[in-house]
């Protein structure tokens, strides 16, 4: 790859070939060995695996043993990385640096596959019926679980920290995601997934995503125009809603099409390779339109949600996702910059208000949502809440992207990422003191 | 993923990262939609679809529609393109090509996973059993299908063509391979797979896809010194083999370590993760001692063929094969100038000849391979030469590979993707028409 002469054939073009192929490979097996491992350890401590996947990007970034330093943050990579690479490729330490970040982008793109490869499935995975039988509930919940946290969160970075703006809207919109997954899986553990919370919570949670993701869609858009104006806002969450609309109205019309073009197809991998031209035609579809293509890429899961494939579809994109999606996870830990929220430096001293504010504002934003809803039957409305509360991936998809586009700073990334990791931590963990702890029986809960 | 700056935001920084959402995501739908379509012509005509990849690639590439081109080969992308990008993103048609040209690393990044992928499987579905069956008779074809297309193309290339050693050293490795796919899946069509024909081709089919990678570790570590000296050649076929003797006694006490640590992982993904981390992990190892990657990802395979868990491995590596591997096919066809086998042009006759010598040598010296062993019982001859004839991916594994070393000239190139495509076409055809047409009794074959 890294051959513009053709013909000619230099000694040193084989060592940088050597060197490529090194980092390329030694960085996914030190991606997935470590993120796995803490991963692991998680499960065993029934908490979510992502939290060990963040944990291992943070381990091996920028803010600890520099074996992956995404070049943006400037960082060097490891001398026993460099050493060793330089030593089996015959190249000295600081070529391979060089080789190191002008590869990086390689593994930026794969991350980028799995990050879509998970929006994809996040709405292949929705179950638009159960959401229409608790639909006022749960769209209550969801819109109140979005507005608190981000007009409380945006409204306080501006007028108590004076954050500009534009990092203030996006790490608001940080706080709006719930995740689908952490919640569903804890309380089909605790087995609430059947009762009225689990599927106020799911239904919202369903709900949450998709205006998760416009609003990201459109936050994005907007700000990297550079400047907030009305004009183009309005048309952005007019397009994405639009988008989406389309979506969930090609879910009952485009799925049978679909299904009809994939049963008349016979190349092996049909299923694979159908579902993924309909994931990639969407992202372009989007991004053509001046959206993000992370919503292409949910959206086209909805769309193929009605498919009468969808478990096979499941199966081609799972171990998609379990590779890339953990690459795009471990990558976010990579980049942060911790030591700005170190507690011994008194310099930090306003990062860790931000990020202790951020925290704050995400618990009681979405809990208080469990209070919004109106209700014959006595249902547990912490339990609501607190279900609201993971952030978990989506967050981390807003903060990844954020970051990409560089709005925001060190700090606020931090921030972001200790709230993403708090509510994605005590959620489970709140949710089994609540439930397991207390009673059975909802009405005997604090409010009903 | 282009913004070195993180804070400072600038205006253009969001054209240049949507224009390169679009060509990344835009490049994928092409790729498949055109390989696809032409892969299930394919299918209905009865032939290999890698056959309609390579003419995909060849379709959109450099020399037809320049909707893929490589930086390599230095190409225009289509106006279109350029134009319809251009417009979405903001950006001048130049700048496009620009963003275009800096992100065709990570396309190629996502081929080489592809690569691997494939590889991998080939591996982890090698029947090391079978071989052992028809041990001698298969070693005995396997052998004579290597040496004599590798010497008689080596020699004629030099002696009758001119042509310079290392490039010449490399297409005769080239014609080596015979692909086990394209020949199990005709003679299991044919039912022929159990007959003794069957079970001798496709052990010899086995050894070949281990002699032909190692070979081309070995040819891609030399040419990459630059020069041939017997040396470093004897130290990396030893290298080699060493590698691959390894491999096959890990296959026996490997897999069953690899089994004790999937059963006692919990996180989702476990057996994708798990044998990614092993694949990747001997892709480091070949890399590391001097041989290609390429090899490490087959011994991969091997290693996990003796898994309980081959099953699941097989599902989770399946997705990976049919939409990257796909992709490296397709970039193959993308690269190729066929101009310079236009037989109008006078100035191409010599590269017609070159071209015609290798598909002569490549279909003959495999078919007289047919002929090499011993055999009481009468065996058809004929079809078990015709059955080591098709090239299929291994043979344009090497291309690919010698292509972005920068060994070959556009002409070797295009005679070498010539002798792949006529041998993968021809061995389906012309097989059919030897059991199909003639009889099903192999006694009645030209030679017992």
């Amino acid at each position: 790859m890294l051959f513009p002469a053709p013909v000619l054939l230099e000694v040193n073009s084989h060592q940088l070939e050597v060197a490529e192929t090194l980092i390329q490979v030694g960085r996914f097996v030190v991606i997935f060995v470590v993120a796995r491992a803490i991963a692991e350890l998680m499960v065993r401590l029934q908490l979510p695996t992502i939290l060990g996947e963040l944990v291992a990007g943070v381990l091996i970034g920028a803010s600890g043993l520099h074996l992956i330093v995404p070049p943006e943050v400037q960082a060097q990579l490891s001398a026993g990385v460099t050493g060793l690479v330089g030593s089996l490729a015959g190249l000295s330490p600081e070529s391979v640096q060089e080789v190191y970040d002008e590869t990086f982008p390689s593994l930026q793109a794969v991350s980028q596959l799995g990050l879509f490869a998970l929006l994809f499935l996040t709405g292949l995975e929705s179950e638009l019926d159960e959401l229409v039988a608790v639909g006022v509930q749960a769209t209550t919940v969801a819109v109140a679980g979005v507005v608190l946290p981000f007009a409380l969160g945006t409204a306080g970075l501006v007028y108590l920290f004076h954050v500009p703006l534009i990092p203030a809207v996006f790490a608001g919109a940080a706080m709006t995601a719930t995740s689908i997954g952490i919640t569903a899986s804890v309380f089909g553990e605790l087995k609430w997934l059947k009762k009225r919370e689990g599927q106020i919570v799911i239904g919202a949670a369903v709900l949450d995503d998709i205006l998760g993701i416009v609003i990201l869609a459109v936050v994005v858009a907007v700000v990297g125009g550079g400047a907030f104006s009305f004009g183009p806002l309005i048309k952005l969450c007019l397009a994405a809603l639009a988008f989406v609309a389309v979506a969930l109205v090609l879910s009952r019309t485009a799925a049978p099409a679909f299904d009809w073009v994939v049963d008349r197809l016979q190349a092996p991998g049909d299923v694979a390779v159908a579902s993924f031209v309909v994931l990639t035609l969407c992202c372009f579809a989007a991004q053509a339109i001046g959206l993000e293509a992370a919503l292409g890429a949910f959206a086209g899961g909805l769309i193929l949600s009605a498919s009468k494939h969808t478990h096979d579809i499941e199966n081609a994109v799972k171990p998609l996702v379990a590779l890339f999606a953990t690459v795009f996870f471990v990558l976010i830990g990579t980049g942060m910059d911790l030591s700005v929220l170190n507690p011994f430096d008194p310099a930090n001293r306003a990062g860790l208000l931000v990020a202790a504010f951020l925290l704050t504002v995400a618990i009681a934003g979405k809990v208080a949502a469990g209070w919004s809803y109106l209700s014959k039957e006595p249902t547990n409305r912490l339990v609501v809440g607190l279900g609201m509360m993971p952030r978990g991936e989506v967050g981390l998809i807003f903060l990844g992207l954020g970051s990409q586009a560089g709005i925001l700073t060190p700090a606020l990334e931090a921030a972001i990422l200790l709230m993403v990791i708090g509510t994605t931590f005590l959620a489970p963990v709140l949710l089994r003191l609540v439930i397991g702890g207390g009673s059975e029986d909802p009405a005997a809960a604090p409010a009903g």
